[in-house]
Order: C-alpha cells, then structure tokens, then sequence
C-alpha cells in the first residue's frame, strides 16, 4: 500500500499473485517500489477499504524497538539519555493491523505513539548516509505497554510487557520515503476518547531513524519485512500524577502526519465482564 | 533429529519431501513426533555427518530468553532473585547451528550455556500442569554475550548485546522430552579451552521450563517452532576477578546431559587481523 496526496493505491489487489506473501514482496522490495510507483502515479484507485487493512508487515523476521528516543519523554521519564539506542523487542504475536480491539490484561496499559520503519532491503553495516536507501516505507505503529509487567525485575526488560496480544498494531498503510516533503520531520500524536495525550515532531528524534539503522546493521543484518518502532515522546500517561492509564471503553486514535491513523478499543476480557 | 541412547535418526533425511521447512515440520508436530518416534525405535541409523547439522529451529517467529534464573548465577551478578521471568529476545539472524566460527565484535565477550526449549503447539494459556505436552524438545544453546552493549543506559536492554551473527548457537540434536528419564534434572556445562567453566543441573532453574511456559503463554502466543533460552547457571567470565573474556583463538564448548555439544569458535575479523 502506498499514499500520496490522500489517494490511495490498493498494491495488495494490483500484485495478486506475484508475491506469495508480504514477506515476499519486501524480499523483492526495490523491484516491486519501482513498479508500484509508476502504477500509483498513473492510476490512482482509492478502491479499498479502510477496514480490510492489515499491519503492512505483519511477519517480519525481526521487530526492533527503542526506548527512551525523546529528549521530552526521556525527562519526563527521570531518566538519562542514552549512549547507545535502548532496544527491546515486541513479540510478533503481539502484532496487528490499524484497526482492532484490544482486550486489557491486568495492571496498568499505557500508550505510546511510535514512527514504525519497515525495512526493504538486506541491511549489514549500513552507515547513516546510505540508510534510508534500505527503508521500505513508513507507517503509524502504538507500543502499547503494560506497565506493572514491563518494570518488574532488575535490570527491568521492556518485551514482554509490551507483547501482549493487539499491543503492537501499525497501519494504516506504508508510505515511501520519496512521498514526504521531508520523511524526518513529521507530526506525531495521539489521543485517548479525543483528548490529545501526545503530540510532537520526529525531528526531534534522539537516534533519527537513518543513525538507528546504521547502529542496528553494525550488530546485526536486518531482513526485508523486519519493523523498527523507533520511540515516543512524552505525554504518556504512566508519569501525570496521578497516573492515567487505558480503561475499558476507550479509544485511541494515533497518527502521524502524510501517513493516516491508527484506532483501537479496548475492552476487559469476557470472563472480567462476567466478574465485574 | 531426534537422539535416543547414543543413536541418531536423521529425520530430516526420512521425511525429505513430507515438509517444507523445519517451521512447517514444527506445525505439525504431535503427527510428526508420533511418526518419528516409530521410526526411531524401529530403524535407528545413526548415518548423518555431525558437522551437517544445523540449528534444530532454525527460523522461529519468536525467541525467548531469561535472564537470571539460577540461584547461583543471581548471586554472582549481585542481583535479587525477580519476581517474574526477565525475559528478552535474541534476535533472529543471531541464530546458528551447533557447530561455528565466531567473528569477534569489540567489546568483552561472554559464554552462557542454556538449555533451550522448542515449542511444539499453539500454546495460549497454558498451566505449568500441562506445558510439557506442549514442548517439541530441548536442545543446549549458548546464550553468547557482549557486555558492554548488554549493559549499557538505564535500565539496560539485553537483546541487542546478545545478538550478534553466531551470539545464539543452538543443536546438536533436538530431544524430546519422552527420551530423558528426568528433563527436568540435566548436568549443564561449558568448557573454554577444555577448562570447565560452568557446571550445574537444569533442576536448579528459578523458573522451570513448565512454569516459563505458563508465565510466557500467559501474555502472548507461543507459535510451533518458537524457542526459549531458560538462562544460565553461575560461571560466566565477566563476574570473575579479574574478569575474563573470550579471545580469538578460543574455543567453547557447551553441553547437556543427555542432548550433546556445541563448538563455537572465536577469531577476529578479517579486517581486524590486517589491522594487528
């Protein structure tokens, strides 16, 4: 799926039957990015659905996430900035498309807006200046948290906390880099039942998105398909006092600028309704 | 493979053609191991050649790996025993199979020797009672460690230290569980240039393999094929005084009781060499 100027180009309908899977076409990414664009340039569809959309790479290989990656998050959290990126995972279970419910566990969930990277090429050793010619596309993606389980422990490791089912959704579709007037400078934000919780820019990224892949390919090799979540910024409701946390009934809906948004609903389990 | 009082059975030979991938075998699991296990006892071959074997999983959709599970090794760390599993990944394209070279990043190098798990079902809520049914098999993995990333920021994020190419060597064979007279109770070692430098058994383990699976399937999906590094015991490099660390040169060998040995061994990288 590829966005411009608020049109939209169903890829999935236009390829069937070349690629057997996501997986597939990001193997073939610069290939099919040269097709689509011409395709998208001269006949856009806008003929989809919103609510058929799934996560644009709903298997990648690897999912990177990265914490503490705004200097406003970073203080309201009490923490340092640090020397190197923060990276956890989020489980693949835990992914999911743009639109869905989420059923909250126990403890206490929180949101947390992220920029999500999606990798389009094989990745090892990749410096900053040569970075966003391994980038895929860009889209919308919520680290929803729990925060009771993400802290426990020391040192506390984030992923599991973080991995629960519907806490990683990301849509509403891919957006290329070449479709942004600058794809390092976009508004980010979300709102929780319409209250605007978070809002910022990605400019202000500690480790922009371009210093992320060269830090990541000098560990390891990225794989096409594979997700970076690239950090929030503040406004999480963890650190208001007192804190505020997701209720049954609420609804977040996330955005960035020149992608679109994400909603999610959440609601307590069926056996937490039979109890309550 | 599957390994029963010294013979092997190469499964992978027999059922040339029945599956696409090891992913796929672990799909279909129960009728596999109930097949294999026929095969096994009837006509054991023991005709493979070691040094073919690559790793039992070799293409997870989730890696699972605690940290601080054994008594001794808390203690050694200075740390508390937590009140949850703390649990982070290795990334994919860090796994290896049993026997392999090691390039050396900079920084200090560690050994951990582990007993891993593969899954074998869809594990969604599992109790402890019932997770062994749940398991494909164990195999002895190295959860291989660069301290400095490991541990760098606060609070430090294990995943990315631990995943370097080659940090995450899993095999020799796969053994399930039937073929143990106690899984739960397994000499684990590791050896560093034939001196022994870990030694204990996996019934020292804080969270069981039982009680893991619980915990894991109590926030997310365990998928066929997944594995779990359940931790180390006491005799890692970086606690010794002085600390001591893997050079280039050296081998490692790591091993369970009942499953068998890795090799790995270190070198510089190439570039490194030309430059010393």
């Amino acid at each position: 799926m590829i966005t411009g100027d608020g049109e939209g180009f169903d890829i999935a309908m236009a390829s069937a039957g070349t690629y057997a899977s996501m997986q597939d076409l990001y193997a073939k990414w610069p290939e099919f990015a040269e097709w689509a664009a011409a395709e998208a340039t001269s006949q856009p569809s806008g003929a989809f659905d919103p609510n058929d959309l799934e996560a644009p790479s709903p298997a990648p290989r690897q999912v990177f996430a990265v914490g503490l990656n705004y200097l406003d998050h970073i203080s309201e959290a009490g923490l340092q900035v640090p020397d190197e990126p923060a990276v956890f995972t989020k489980f693949v279970s835990s992914l999911a498309g743009p639109h869905c419910d989420v059923i909250l566990p126990s403890g206490n969930v929180d949101w947390e807006v992220e920029l999500v990277v999606v990798i389009g090429k094989v990745t090892r050793t990749v410096k900053a200046q040569d970075a966003w010619s391994h980038v895929a596309g860009l889209t919308v993606g919520q680290d929803i948290s729990e925060r009771d389980l993400q802290l426990v422990g020391n040192p506390a490791q984030f992923s599991l906390g973080k991995s629960f089912p519907g806490f990683a959704p990301t849509g509403p579709v891919l957006v290329t880099p070449d479709e942004f007037d600058n794809p390092s400078d976009l508004e980010i934000g979300c709102y929780l039942n319409g209250e605007q919780m978070q809002k910022a820019r990605t400019s202000q990224l500690v480790f922009p998105i371009d210093m992320l892949i060269e830090k990541l390919s000098a560990v390891l090799t990225l794989y096409p398909g594979d997700i970076i979540f690239t950090g929030t910024p503040a406004g999480v409701g963890a650190v208001q006092s007192p804190p505020r946390y997701i209720n049954a009934g609420d609804e977040l809906v996330s955005y960035i600028e020149g992608i679109g948004r994400l909603t999610q609903n959440f609601r307590n389990s069926s056996s937490k309704r039979m109890i309550g």
